[in-house]
């Protein structure tokens, strides 16, 4: 199959680059102002699993700005941060083609959206457990990790999961298919929601937080708002998931949330697709969520502070 | 009347040095490495309404660090802060008196605390409405208002209250009997609930708090709970009083609140007395304030983190 990959950071940088290095066809569409960057030096991957290697433009593998050459793509993987989700997909929508679209982002609105300007037998779910990160255009550190679980919505192992599941595999990706990708996807989000925007209220390491009674008990509350909206949409999340979260590790200690660090370098964050994402959908409901509300708004009072 | 005021800052400063430049008897409890300041140069009022003066020790003024003066005395103001009540009202059980306690302090349950060692018939509530603060040890500046409330906390209109009051209106104090003492320490808290403790989350002011929506909500929020407890208390705080509080002035705008200013100064802040009093209160109703559990748990997570 063709790939596609839109967003070539952390994340689409890492599986996009072991999917051309495997020999598949793949198209790359990156922001302009970084395109003469891969077309003169390549996409470098720096992996603790893989070594170090570079994939550069040829007949297979081409970098570009412009959408319209994902028309020929089976499969394109979005890879971009949620905020940009809907201005992606109204660029993808335009693209005369008729590829699938695997979400490879946090939150729980990315399907909803690429479905509602796609169609949603054109959406994928997925979920990557992965360490990476962009140090400078062009080069992706990948340096833990690197699960993708990807399935269809419904929980249907299609003909099209198990063609790109074996794409990957033979391209090195450690892939998985979920039966159930919703559940995978609101598992993550139990976590997102509370680690990522706390930690830019707090301003500390996910170790600090787990530390003390006080701020355990307050993400705590968070994970369990979000219990409460997933049983509502049919999702049993599981209080020893959330035990899980909450007990601290030698490894957490200095480890920074990836909105905190975002919010560090005065880089956008993906509040809106994390916790506004989960208060819209207790709206939604009738619910409310108070410790998410605060949380949410105090974030969102920084973010707009930090813009003055 | 006899008067004796237990802690001489902004508040006890004030109301204590206007008694005794009143001609009131007045002894002065403050602490043993403040006393000799006190006794060479006696305490110095900056006030915006009444000039600046000072009360020197004589016949009827009286510096101390011992409590055991205060056996003579008709009525004690107490006006430390709440985090310290406990532990000087102990103090004060072990005196050989019979002295009425007026607490002017923030806080619900100074007069639970009070009682509890004194004896209910002992305590008389106030709420004072003053800007002032300690500039250095026997100095204190008086900067905007100053009106105090004082009230039994049954609501009667006692010999004691009619007494207090009319020997503070000749000291010049702007002084009102209040009829619902409850009310009016209720309606203090639902103010410092919302602002002090936030504004240690945010790091603001007031006014930089209400430009928002975002953090207009959550003040408001913190504001509704505080009312909903309140309401299983017999106490019916007014939406009125939130919109109230709710509107920006001018004034506000570089308005630091009083928990901003001692957390930015390393002091003790009034966390407890205020945010935990009323966490306390809710609990033992059966009731769950989440908005100040959070906003609680967040401020404590950051007093202890200065202390490390």
């Amino acid at each position: 199959m063709r790939y596609g990959v839109v967003g070539v950071g952390g994340v689409g940088g890492f599986y996009g680059g072991m999917l051309a290095k495997g020999g598949f066809e793949t198209v790359f569409v990156t922001k302009q102002r970084y395109l003469s960057v891969f077309k003169d030096k390549g996409l470098t991957v720096e992996s603790y699993k893989h070594g170090k290697f570079t994939v550069k433009e040829s007949g297979k593998v081409v970098f570009t700005d412009s959408y319209d050459v994902l028309k020929d793509c089976d499969v394109v993987l979005l890879c971009v941060k949620s905020y940009d989700t809907e201005s992606v997909v109204q660029e993808l929508s335009k693209v005369n083609g008729d590829f699938a679209v695997v979400s490879v982002q946090n939150g729980i609105e990315n399907e909803e959206i690429i479905g509602r300007y796609l169609g949603d037998d054109r959406v994928i779910g997925a979920t990557a457990f992965i360490g990476s990160y962009l140090k400078e255009p062009g080069v992706i550190v990948h340096e833990a990790a690197g699960l993708l679980e990807i399935g269809e919505i419904d929980g249907k192992i299609s003909d099209r999961i198990k063609h790109i599941a074996a794409d990957m595999e033979k391209a090195g990706i450690d892939v998985r298919i979920s039966k159930d990708i919703n559940y995978t996807l609101w598992k993550k989000l139990l976590w997102n929601v509370a680690f990522n925007p706390y930690s830019v209220v707090t301003g500390v390491t996910v170790g600090q937080m787990l530390e003390f009674e006080y701020t355990r008990s307050i993400l705590k509350n968070l994970m369990l708002e979000c219990k409460k909206v997933a049983a509502a949409y049919g999702i049993s999340l599981k209080d020893s998931t959330i035990e899980g979260y909450l007990k601290s590790s030698s490894d957490l200690r200095e480890y920074k949330t990836s909105m905190l660090l975002d919010f560090e370098r005065g880089k956008p964050i993906e509040i809106e697709g994390i916790t506004g994402a989960l208060i819209r959908k207790a709206k939604r409901k009738g619910m409310k969520i108070p410790y998410n509300e605060c949380v949410y708004g105090t974030v969102k009072f920084f973010d707009l502070q930090r813009k003055i």
